[in-house]
């Protein structure tokens, strides 16, 4: 067995292919995205940015406090010290393994099943029964950045640089960008951001993205329904031109425009593997690419680009390997995600839009922080739940939280969207705790009167 | 219809009622424990206690600060500022309304359904066809305290205090007592706990009672298994004498040693209504009491002091005052409760003592923040979340969470309890989003192998 890739890849391999000769392939750091550039030091880093953000809000709760600074250097170190460790742990337990072989380096099909990895100078053909294809996927970078021959960040760098920029401009208005441009603004960056859409975080709840949008617009400078037209200057002095020929100076830019699989350099049409338009692999409900024995999960593959879904993708990989005469399907309903910037965002099912756009009858409710106990106790004015549910079942459609703690607030909507629990009955059958911050929850499920 | 207490008894009464001639009879402060000395002004506090926790704990990311303190005079006055304007406009509501009289003083039963209300100097009589009781609870004071003639505070009137104690000895270590310790302790009151048992926060299970003494006993003097028998000294300068003939100075004592229901100065005797010993009136699943069409509700009945549970016990009533032939009944399983102190606890169902002594055939886990990426940004080295699980049939039987956000992090246990949803079912299907700190729940649902 042969799996391409150590994110969530790396996950599908346990003692019950001991059995078997396993190699793993990894061309870039042991963990993959997540671990390395991706879920985690970004969340370490947005978490130091909150408690930044705590100090500098706290005379709101009449607590007197002074923030000096975030000493990014520290916090840097800290977080990859820790990471890193994480990865070569991961790596040598794997190398350490009586039945798996890891090849460093990269591997393109030159067969169905065959391969041939690039290891430095040599390569080295492999063949596999069984492939599971987990490469990933990268940052995305528009023509007018990588043709200018100007230095630029991205996700996968910016993280690990040695200091913040004095101005930083962000390429993009997604999730990405947004969570990125918290920490680097909490680190002292003065932030502008260049997205082409009108509002910011394009694919959420249209109330999310109006909300998000004019809370940032305070603290960011931003220039939306704009495209990057060009990219001059020298590197420390960028300057980048818009498509109204205005131009925006700053010493780093930040490129986050979105991500590509990695299908585009494994040579795939050799193994008689397609891609649709957007390069991500075809697979069927059981993960299984056109050829027998080849599977794909993660982001080289998934509508739903999210660790959370890669691991459930990985755990269906492992099971239908080991019985392929009882295969199991993903389950890609109710797929929440979260933004961990400030505020949280978090979202599960159909946004408001979607539900007119495909003319449901809906009803949605929107529960304010403001109006819960634990909302006064925040003193918070902008967080929101907005809940869409059927309106002849009750059946949640979706939901959409913004405000502290929205990843974790999400998790009873998610839990109900996915056994089939209506409105009334989450609202009303379990107790919420008073005055707990859930009650935001709970009221918006009794306000849809579903 | 006559209503006695006006927190969770003020509920019952909305516009279903205006046809009838509607008395609400309230001594003190409108709104009840919850609004005004309860859960909702100590929440307010606690969340500014964490606020100044997260500056002084800052270094630990990498962020500069300065804890200069609490302003505690501007802190209780922005939040009693706003809950004695929420009183007066609940007050006001009932007052402008045309179907509710007012009134203002002591109730006490002078036949099954008759009542005769002090009003100063003066004293009315009113009768009911339908009466319902929920005059709450009052700190309890221990006779040692209760007869020294020296001043005490309870979570009555410590909230409203016009500067923190230098040094406070707090008597009970029960979660009104580690909450309240909380909060003064971050505005700078130097804290010793008195408490009978050997840990705090007793009916916790007992990993959770374990770890929190541990926790706080860096923080704050304890004296445990210690009581309290005889208290002297002058005001602020007191002496609490324990019964090992140690003596504990402090310039102010809180008491919290527990709540008595309020059914002691209703003269409930002449009204046929009786009640158990530890003085919670008696009433059946659907909270009727043994006159007809008296019911009781919220602290001076229920077995759980909760305002959650209050509230549900309100909706049963005024459903039942509706429809005396279609009675609801007050479901009182899977109720969860929350400590918010530092850090947070959240507890559901059965403790793993609990489970011990029943003889049940049960499985546990524990699972540490340390060990989820969210708890990793957190660098969170105390949280856990420890599930209990019918070894049979993966029926969760308790929940019992440790650390940040544990009281919105209970919520899917208790959905998953209420509506019964097993263990494996509530770990594998939905999906739990990576690296949120829900994944501390998830993980341990899926140690459990139930």
């Amino acid at each position: 067995m042969i799996v391409i890739g150590t994110g969530s890849g790396n996950m599908v391999v346990d003692d019950s292919f001991a059995g078997l000769d396993v190699a793993i392939v990894e061309e870039d750091l042991f963990g993959g995205t997540c671990l390395n550039v991706g879920c985690i030091p970004s969340k370490m880093l947005a978490y130091a940015a909150e408690v930044a953000d705590s100090v500098r809000g706290a005379g709101r709760y009449d607590v007197d406090a002074e923030l000096r600074g975030v000493r990014w250097t520290e916090l840097r170190d800290r977080v990859f010290r820790r990471l890193d460790a994480e990865e070569a742990e991961g790596r040598a337990g794997r190398e350490q393994s009586d039945f798996v072989t890891v090849y460093s380096g990269h591997a393109r099909f030159v067969g169905p099943k065959k391969l041939q990895i690039e290891l430095g100078e040599e390569s080295i053909a492999v063949e596999g029964d069984q492939i599971v294809i987990a490469a990933g996927g990268r940052p995305s970078v528009p023509p007018p950045v990588a043709e200018a021959g100007l230095p630029y960040e991205t996700s996968d760098t910016i993280m690990r640089i040695d200091s913040p920029p004095r101005r930083l401009a962000v390429l993009g208005g997604g999730y990405v960008a947004i969570e990125l441009a918290h920490v680097l603004a909490a680190a002292g960056s003065e932030i502008v951001i260049v997205e082409q859409a009108d509002q910011l975080l394009g694919p959420q709840d249209e109330a999310i993205c109006q909300a998000f949008t004019e809370l940032v617009s305070d603290r960011y400078e931003l220039h939306l329904g704009r495209e990057l037209t060009g990219l001059e200057g020298e590197p420390g002095a960028l300057r980048l031109i818009l498509d109204d020929g205005s131009v925006i100076e700053a010493d780093t830019l930040l490129v986050a425009v979105g991500r590509t699989p990695n299908s585009d350099n494994l040579d795939l049409e050799k193994a008689g593997i397609s891609t649709y338009d957007d390069g991500r692999i075809v697979v069927d409900e059981y993960q299984r690419t056109e050829v027998d024995g080849v599977y794909a999960l993660g982001d080289i593959c998934t509508p739903y680009p999210l660790k959370h879904v890669a691991n459930r993708e990985a755990e269906v990989v492992a099971h239908n390997l080991r019985n392929p005469d009882d295969l199991r399907a993903t389950d890609h309903n109710a797929v929440p995600a979260a933004v961990f910037t400030s505020p949280q965002i978090a979202s599960v099912g159909a946004t408001e839009q979607d539900c007119r756009d495909a003319g449901r009858d809906y009803v949605a409710t929107s529960t304010q922080y403001a109006e819960v106990a634990y909302g006064w106790a925040m003193e918070d004015s902008t967080g929101s739940c907005k809940v869409l549910a059927d309106r002849d079942t009750g059946r949640l459609l979706g939901a959409h939280i913004l405000g502290p703690q929205a990843a974790t607030l999400i998790q009873p909507l998610v839990v109900a969207m996915t056994l089939d629990i209506d409105a009334r009955t989450l609202a009303e059958q379990p107790y919420w705790i008073h005055p707990a911050l859930t009650e935001v929850v709970s009221n918006a499920l009794r306000d849809l009167n579903a």
